[in-house]
């Protein structure tokens, strides 16, 4: 089984784009023409809700599948629809990987032992049936987790990324303004509560470094932090940083360049609601029309793929062989 | 709209026992007549799965209603099982509610601001459809979340707790035996992560202390580490503890008193697999054959009922009216 850095990067090399398309789909957002076509054909109920946001998803993933290699989908945004937007994300899921894309679900799941292994099968590995068969269910390609637990609570994830070529992504530092309330504080002897995350994640990714120096066990890293980021950089020079918080959260392509290493990989840069609903954006608003969200979209991904891609040159570290 | 502190000391009154029983359904621990009839209806899918997970908690549900106030189902066992899963989840949960029961999902959720909010909708508040009608989707009168991102993480919930009358846990003191790994360093000038963590949790309970004097926003405290609640329950006085860990992760009766306050109150003690699967532990499976096995976990629901009012009346924390 191929390891997931290793696919990662391959893929990031394939596109020369180290960005992510965040699908956060909020229905307030999503065009009208799409909506009105969920409510005739599923009244109004929580199906017209997921089926809009199929549609909408598997636009959006028309459009930037030759522009990006990896989309993630936040959960929350399906699970706040029930059965039916877990199956919505489900749907994304494989049509997403019918795409050529990696798909990452953002859970922050954790929980202890036994309950771990229950969303690491359900997140990244297989699901008994009643007769004792195996099958896949949401079979990303990765996970975020939370770390709080301690390695208990991560064993159980870490497995399945064994047996099955996946990854998970530990939050260390998160993106959001309140994050040092408790990540910031100094534990006595060992530095901040993130870099003791780090730490942790590090140990745990030993045995998961690919053939190209990285390691399937990463982290999250808030774009809205770059000191901290650099500081991790340092602390875990092997670790894949996944890091949301660009544009819609306040972080720009200068800000995400000391999530790389000098050799120009190291990073997944995530933007959500930057590119997807790109079509409400004062940059793009005048030049497309709802009905062309898709397109926004697309021209949104490719500008910030420009803009990282300009701001790790300037910064002297555009991988090698993408120049 | 009631306080959920109210909510749930009132209730826990009514039956005399401030224990909840934890609906995480193992399939291969489900008996066989069940199986069977979900095979013979569902052939071997993800729906057979969910329908042996319905019928199963339901009658669980029927034979513990009268003996708890509380019932927690885990949401890992049933995102497990993808749509069909949280479609058993969420009718698992409504008949609880409609067998007068009050419902604990445990989920510990976590993310940034506009994520949290998702989550919150979705388990405790309303979501809105597309025509922008607002409907329950989970509709659990609490959940466990993870305050690893501060206090913006949480907000979120606690103001859907305001307008709902729902409740938080926030994980302090997890029961698994490597929790210890972050939450027991100590932060300079603060004590341990786990009270730093508690004394968040108390500041963002102030404003949700019912007449009875508990908070709704409570906290997760492993019953595997008493001396460490004996400590939190100092810290916050008027927060209530969900206290999982006993029975199968080996916290017994007399190790949680610590959780609970001189008044007898100030925890729900859980129990997941000791008691949904006692027709399986050596107590119980000479009494009960495994078509009974819905009163093998009343009687087990019974026996740690009496075990823990003993135990708090040996601590001589009986509250005043169970006499």
């Amino acid at each position: 089984m191929q390891n997931l850095a290793d696919r990662l990067l391959d893929a990031i090399d394939k596109k020369r784009n180290p960005s992510c398309v965040g699908l956060d789909p909020d229905p307030e957002k999503i065009p009208e023409h799409i909506k009105k076509r969920a409510l005739r054909e599923h009244g109004d109920t929580l199906d017209a809700v997921a089926s809009a946001i199929v549609d909408f998803n598997t636009l959006i993933i028309d459009a930037v599948a030759d522009v990006v290699a990896v989309v993630k989908p936040q959960i929350a945004f399906y699970e706040k629809f029930g059965a039916p937007g877990i199956q919505a994300f489900l749907r994304t899921i494989d049509y997403a990987h019918e795409h050529g894309l990696l798909v990452i679900t953002d859970g922050k799941r954790n929980d202890v032992d036994n309950t771990a292994k229950a969303y690491a099968e359900a997140h990244l590995g297989q699901t008994k049936l009643l007769s004792g068969r195996s099958v896949p269910v949401f079979n990303a390609d990765a996970l975020t987790v939370n770390g709080y637990l301690g390695s208990g609570g991560i064993k159980p994830f870490t497995e399945v990324c064994q047996t099955q070529g996946k990854g998970i992504f530990v939050l260390a530092k998160t993106s959001n303004t309140s994050s040092g309330e408790l990540q910031d504080l100094v534990v006595e002897g060992k530095g901040e509560v993130y870099v003791v995350m780090a730490e942790l994640v590090k140990e745990w990714g030993k045995e998961f470094i690919g053939t190209r120096g990285y390691s399937s066990i990463g982290m999250v890293v808030g774009a809205t932090f770059p000191e901290q980021a650099l500081r991790l950089r340092e602390v875990a020079p092997q670790a894949l940083f996944l890091v949301p918080g660009y544009g819609a959260q306040g972080g720009g392509a200068k800000g995400v360049v000391p999530c790389f290493n000098p050799d120009g990989y190291g990073a997944v840069v995530n933007s959500s609601r930057g590119i997807i609903f790109a079509y409400l954006e004062k940059k793009y608003k005048d030049l497309y029309k709802p009905t062309e969200f898709h397109a926004a979209a697309r021209e949104a991904a490719c500008d910030m793929n420009r803009d990282i891609v300009n701001a790790l040159q300037d910064g002297g570290k555009l991988p090698k062989n993408w120049k």
